[in-house]
This record gives structure tokens, sequence and C-alpha cells, in this order.
């Protein structure tokens, strides 16, 4: 038997707004479609779903911007608002040229705008990452243990750039259930000694695995990665978030 | 319907060495396994094998360390003629530090040790990356026609670490019959324009996507991807390279 799994998209959600009971919608959805939610299932769902369900909506029509939004707002060529409203979601700026505003969030995550963004909602409205996607997904997992008796683990995902190559990827965010890095036996050296071992970045492959079913504009907000051996772990997408001290890339 | 696609691991492929014929060799193990490829299907395939079919083995023993080779690698406690190899596949070193080596290959990736690396081959030797790829992926992709009747995809996929997060991710190196980067529409600004079309760097997110089922070791160096709707195209790794005047993470 070889090893396989298989990724679903979950179709047929509603528009979701503050207060939606996501883990009942979704694993409504996936049963409607003849995919039910199985033991052992990983779900990688859209951060967007998750942050309208929880309210992280911004009305720019009610924001003052500060001096410093105004200022990089007109070398950026934005609305001052929405700059307002990434400085506030950030705890450095990385880089701010071409239209463009690189940070890193209070949560850590380098990326572009603060990962706020105004697709899917309407002109006045932006839309902000989860306060805390770990807790979002661990309420996610617990809701759906307890509407499925299954035990599943959850990425919570939004796209990212990222440096030297070209095209965003999928990454996660927030992970619940499983151990979001996976390790393998070190290599050994020339003499037979084992050198470190090889860490991979399992959520983020498997959320950049679920992208491609997911599309964009939400429409799919939710893949099922079902068949794949996980390791159940009480787990932190902190684990992702590479100390600046050892981050040769940097 | 729901949208859906699967990754399956082919395994039982032999030891790998040069001249050997790697379509032949994939095409035979996915029929032994049970699951023979077909049309549509994507390969991911390891580039390690890639380099062993086309010889790209450098043995240790017969380098010579220039002298810069030889300052580098006692700074990071290296070996020297592998320092020498590494160097002798880049085009710049970004850094090193910390046993570290971080290059841009001849290719143009920025990545750990120029892909050249030990593991799965004896202590004497060095494995490089293939020098070109997208022509790798060509030629397997031609003979997997030649031998099935069927138009492939072909994803040549090493594990490469990358700047502010943690763990090694999947990513593309070469790419042969489908275009590595998908666009979705433009989202619409608050006054309904078109903004910018989101890119999506799809080669990488299917090389993660293949990894979990890879495995390290190179025991699994193939998985299909399959029932996944690619586009066709004449395409290049290249376009995974981001312009460095674009790249605002740098």
């Amino acid at each position: 038997m070889p090893t396989r799994y298989e990724v679903i998209g979950v179709e047929g959600l509603p528009e979701i707004a503050a207060g939606h009971d996501l883990g009942l919608l979704i694993a409504e959805a996936a049963a409607r479609q003849g995919t039910p939610l199985q033991a052992a299932d990983l779900l990688v769902v859209s951060q967007k779903i998750v942050s309208k369900a929880e309210g992280r909506l911004v009305r720019l029509s009610g924001v003052t911007p500060s001096p410093r939004a105004l200022a990089m707002a007109r070398e950026l060529e934005r609305d001052p608002r929405l700059v307002e409203v990434i400085l506030g979601e950030s705890r450095r700026v990385v880089r701010h040229d071409k239209g463009v505003l690189i940070v890193e969030t209070h949560h850590g995550w380098v990326c572009a705008n603060a990962g706020v963004d105004q697709s899917n909602v309407d002109a006045d409205t932006a839309c902000l990452l989860p306060k805390d996607a770990d807790a979002s997904a661990r309420g996610l997992r617990e809701r759906l243990g307890a509407l499925t008796g299954h035990a599943l683990a959850i990425v919570v995902a939004d796209t990212f750039g990222r440096p030297w190559r070209e095209g965003l990827t999928n990454v996660a965010v927030g992970v619940a259930g499983f151990d979001p890095l996976k390790s393998y036996l070190g290599e050994r050296d020339p003499a037979g000694h084992v050198l470190q071992a090889t860490v991979l970045a399992l959520a983020d492959e498997l959320a950049g695995a679920a992208e491609p079913v997911m599309g964009k504009l939400a429409r799919i907000p939710v893949a099922i990665v079902r068949g794949l051996a996980w390791e159940p772990a009480a787990a932190s997408s902190r684990a992702l978030l590479r100390d600046p001290d050892r981050d040769l890339f940097r």
C-alpha cells in the first residue's frame, strides 16, 4: 500500500459573519457534499473566515489616522486609514516602498500589510488577522470534537509573500492538535557522526497543499487533509517563528 | 463533486546511479505498487535522484580547496573540500556563520550550501543540484510521455530553509509542462478598481504537498499529485526567482 493522502475542498459555506458557529457550519458543509469529517482529518481553514466569525473587522470610516500613518500613506499612495489599521497590528515596520508595507505583526509574522486586507469585504471594511489564531484553532478543534466525536488537527492559513522567490504561498498562522514541525533523523557526517536533525515545517506545507483547492475569494475557505499520519500534540504556531538569533537568512 | 486531489508516494525505486533511466524506473515503480501513471498526473521528484541519475556527484578526495575555501572552512568548522564544492556552485555568498553557508547558486536560488549535501551518498561524496533542473524535468517529461502516452507535469524539488519562519519546506527547483505560478483575479479597491492580481507559487505549494509522503533519506523520492487541474505550459522555474528590484523583503 503506497503512502497517500487526499486534499478535499469544502464548498457551500455561507457568508461568514461575527458570532457564526464556524465548527458547525464546516461540519455541515462537509457532510452536505458527501465528505463528512472523519477521525484523523486535518482541516486547513482560511484566516479570513476565522477573522470574520470573530468580528476582526474594522470600519475605515471610523478610523482617524495618526500623523505617522498620514506621512507613510502619502509615500505609499495608500489610504491613510488603512495604513493606521496596519500599523496598529504591527510591532515593527520591516520596509515600506512601492506601495507595499512589510511589517512584523504583534504575533511575530513578517508579512505584507500585517495580513490586513480588503478582499471579500465591503469597501469601508478591513479584515485583520485573528488576535490569537492558535486559540481560534483550538476553539474550532474543540467544537468539532464535540460535534463529530473526532480529535482533528487544525491549521489556520493565510497567503504570505517571501523573500527571493516569486509568488505567494499559503502558510500556517495558527495550529491546534498537532506538531507543526516534523523532525527527521539527522544525517551522518563523513565520520559516521549524526549531524543535526532536519526539521520540516509540516503545517506550512499542508497549508500550501490546501491552497490549490481553496482558491481565492474565499469561495472554498476550508480543505480537509485526509489520510496523512500527523503527530497529535498540544502545539502552537509560535514554533514556526524563527528565533532572530538563529535566522541566518536575515 | 468537491474539488479534490491526491498525493501518492512512489516506493520501491532502486538506488539510483549515473545513467539510470529515471523515467522508466518511476513508471515501473508506480505500476508495481498499483498506481500506474495516468493522464494529467503531476510528478514531484526529489532533486537527489535526478542529480544521481545525471552523475552530479563529486569525490571530495579529488578536490583541492582554494585559499578562500580554506579560510571560510576554518571559520565555519567545515570540511574545506566541501566548502570548495559549495563555492563552485555559487555566484554569491549571502552569509556564512555558525557552521552554515547561505549562498545564491548559479541558478539564482538562495539556499544553504548551494543545495550540496552528503545525505544518502557515501562519506567521500557530495551531491550537487542538477545543472539545469528545468532541462532535467523536461527530459523526464518527454521520456514519461514516450513510455505512457500521457502529457504529465514535473516538479524537481529540494528542501530549503527560508527567512523568518522555522523549518524547511520542499520547493521547486525545476519544472516542466505546467505554469509554476497561478494568477487569481485581482482584488478591488474601495472605489471598485481592480488592484494587482494575486500570484500563487503553485509549484512550490505542490513540492511542499509532496514532502509529507516522500520522507527523508530518499526512500520515497517521487510523489504523484493526481486529480488537480494544472495549466499546461512551456514553463521554467526561473519564473519562481524574484527580481531583486521587486523584492521588498530583501
